[in-house]
């Protein structure tokens, strides 16, 4: 037992923490009432990888599974911890953990200095103390750690995928925390590790920013804070993680009502938005203005290629979306520049006619327009050196009025998606230049579901491929936008660091 | 014969155009292949309310129907015709119609001025001398009119809603229309009129706005433009127009790109970005910037009373949840009161501990808070002199899991949506402060398709109860702004005028 505790010492904690041989989870009860019993739920629904121990100081069973007095009766080591009893029992518990050489704990457990009173403040402080003597905590008043390659899951998130990805988040906010997986699931954001810290008694914003920042699995990072611990201290780390990988940083509380509503949220000091967004910007972080706008961001740096971008086309069926895209492009800084008389008639001769025009935007006249016809108007238009990027957008509800017209068939059977997928994965592959999709639903009324499970469909076929897919095309500019200006401040700040080398 | 056409001549055209007793189309084949054949199906599908007359030179019969040879072989007068003939023989059909008596003839026939052809341009330039000597055209160009009451409708639009509704909309994009039209199906949005006028060789905005401004049946009016005929005379109408009823004008091609998309897709001039905005502000009209920030400023302006909205407030569970309303919120101009600690503590009251807190925003501490704690909450903080409308923002989502813990239940036997409707309808009656709902959805993956089907019940459920959803919380505030400042404006100008008249 002492030796199996000493090997596991070997590994790094931050290891242990996120892929552990094995958790305790301290306040599972018999009668399945208690907290820990839908964090042990979950774990099992998601399959967690490695042994769980139940823990309970009335003993019994749960659903078959042992319940162990104490730490002590566990034969083996422990990695991580899980605490889910009453506030004034979590110091007692973490101490137990600590002196049973654990890693670290999270502390799901709510009632400390988010109360606002003395009571929680101390109880917040005896954590701390305790953490100081040799194990590190995450929360308490907080949802716990989501890691899809070692099975750990956030509080209610027993369907979150177990697929890995690049991107790493961190919250203050459980709620953000499992909304952001959640949303990550479908949306096609694979993640390394999702930390909801909540209080930050232990690990907070600044070493989690920091493991990130040299973490092998996480190659983009987003964050939603509230308030911050050490602001010097957070502000270098940030500066020199943002100058290696895309730190995508939701601030919550920037307006007075919310900086108000942040204080009885989790206890952090808001401080100014417009001091805040002055230092975010020079510390080169990527500033969104919520969870859609964050989501979005990471999908984009997590699909494309690291690179500025800066001339686009825009190719679909309908003229007054052309006209659209193009308001709405410059508005986020992009060009649709008119294409080469030569490329634009090489591109028109595939498109239906009449009503078809390619001089960019690309108007294929009809929602019903081929793949094949794509594939022709992507490859030439990107033989014109200014082209940086093609979006495809797909207006797939209109293949509803086509699958009646062909005697009511299932609309999944009558849009060819998957062969748009191919083609739109083919043509990034052949030109080096990415195709993005766009596919918004206007027809969402209760008679139409099926043409939302298309569209999902659809959307995990691009995905497969590597596609990323934005329901909205003001929504993707966005995202391109911020992938665009990160890597142009990347670039601007190398070239900078170059000249005074010399 | 004769007079039953001169009986009809009594009517107002544009009612006869609108309201037709009955309608000849002209172009469909006996082998169902031409243009006119899609607009007599969809004119069955949505079960125009008039008799339907299919006219071709050729004769024959289609689907047991006849068609007629010309329209003398018809034994009644015409009110409205549909012409769907290839562009070159527009000219004839539309002077037939003309000496038939017809009222006025939707041209859906493309080929015309939007070629940007000598030939395009004579074609129309025919169809004008035409319509000055009798007969009102809309088109060419364009997909026609929708008009619930009449049963009229667009072109590829046989499933559209029968039911009326305060909102006139008109575009010179068809596309724009039909996309419209989709929208309002299921967001709410009920329509007087639909008029996608094309290239507008006669009825254009000028006057069809101004039709608006008189119509007793459209009380918002909603428009997409590219360009504009006559400049100084559009801009007179819109100003007394805009001063009487709500006009949202969603102008594209304010890009320089976009301008030249435009002018490939309806031969509109569309004018400097610049001079637009400034103009559209002076005239008193709701600039939005694309369909869907349309839509929903559509959706607010018909079921909100005219009002100045300032200080609101938001209610849901999720603590994150309240601090991005509040940044949201001042974005846009609206103020989330701390309310009264008397207030607070009524409403607190039938909140679960821990968790809750309800100094506004109202932190519902979980998502499955029941509507009778949430009627409590919008009941008291509406005795608060300041708040002038109340959000509820419901993450439906989360029913999924409660429905699985209790085995497996379908997940809208689960959610109690039927009894937020009633609240939120109840306490918008006894309050006279609407409530207002936000209705995101997380879960949009493949295996979830059960929680959009919920989210479309629900939305069905407040609508009929009159309260608007909006899917996203920064689309709502939006929304609600255009209408606020709408209002505020009004009350400005009118204060203005008085001051004048002294």
């Amino acid at each position: 037992m002492k030796s199996e505790a000493r090997e596991s010492d070997r590994r790094d904690p931050f290891d242990r923490i996120f892929h552990p041989a094995n958790i305790a989870i301290m306040g599972v009860s018999a009668k399945g009432n208690m907290f820990g019993t839908g964090i042990l739920n979950a774990l099992e629904a998601i399959k967690f990888s490695g042994t769980i121990y139940a823990v309970n100081p009335k003993g019994g069973e749960f659903n078959g599974r042992r319940i162990y007095r104490s730490l002590d009766e566990i034969p083996v080591g422990i990695d991580f911890a899980i605490i889910a009893v009453p506030a004034e029992k979590v110091p007692a518990a973490l101490e137990e953990c600590r002196r049973k050489g654990v890693a670290g704990a999270e502390i799901l457990s709510a009632g400390f200095s988010e109360l606002g009173t003395e009571a929680g403040r101390r109880l917040e402080q005896e954590i701390r103390d305790i953490s100081a003597k040799g194990i590190r905590v995450v929360g308490p008043n907080c949802f716990g750690i989501y890691c899809p390659r070692s099975g750990l899951t956030l509080l209610p998130g027993p369907d979150l995928s177990r697929e890995t990805g690049p991107v790493g988040f961190l919250s203050q906010s459980g709620g953000m925390s499992i909304d952001f997986a959640h949303i990550g699931k479908w949306m096609g954001i694979g993640f390394s590790k999702v930390i909801s810290f909540g209080n930050g008694a232990d690990l907070r914003e600044t070493e989690l920013l920091a493991y990130f920042g040299d973490d092998p699995e996480t190659e983009v990072i987003a964050m939603y804070m509230e308030g911050v611990d050490q602001g010097r201290e957070f502000f270098k780390v940030l500066k020199d993680v943002a100058s290696r990988k895309p730190v995508i940083i939701n601030k919550g509380g920037l307006s007075e009502a919310g900086s108000r509503a942040v204080a009885s949220h989790t206890a952090s000091m808001g401080g100014s938005g417009t001091i805040w967004k002055s230092v975010l910007r020079q510390s080169g972080a990527v500033q969104v203005g919520d969870l859609w706008e964050m989501a979005e961001a990471c999908l984009a740096f997590s699909l494309l290629p690291p690179r500025v971008f800066e001339n686009i086309t825009v190719a679909g069926g309908g003229g007054a979306l052309g006209v659209s895209a193009c308001d709405i492009a410059e508005q986020f800084g992009f060009s649709i520049p008119m294409l080469e008389p030569h490329i634009s008639e090489a591109i028109v001769e595939h498109l239906p006619k009449p009503g078809s025009s390619a001089k960019n935007p690309i108007d294929a006249a009809n929602p019903f327009t081929s793949p094949q016809a794509y594939r022709q108007a992507f490859l030439n238009a990107a033989k014109d050196p200014r082209i940086d990027l093609q979006i495809l957008i797909q207006l797939l509800y209109h293949y509803k009025v086509l699958a009646m017209s062909f005697g009511n068939l299932p609309v999944k059977d009558v849009a060819p998606y998957g062969e748009f997928a191919e083609m739109a994965s083919e043509v990034t592959a052949a030109t080096d230049k990415p195709v993005v999709v766009v596919m918004p639903n206007l027809k969402q009324g209760r008679e139409a579901l099926d043409i939302e499970d298309l569209i999902r469909e659809a959307r995990a076929a691009f995905l497969a491929k590597g596609i990323p897919v934005f329901s909205d095309l003001g929504n993707c500019l966005r995202a391109l936008a911020h992938v665009s200006s990160y890597y142009a401040r990347r670039k601007a700040r190398g070239h900078e660091d170059a000249c005074r080398t010399y």
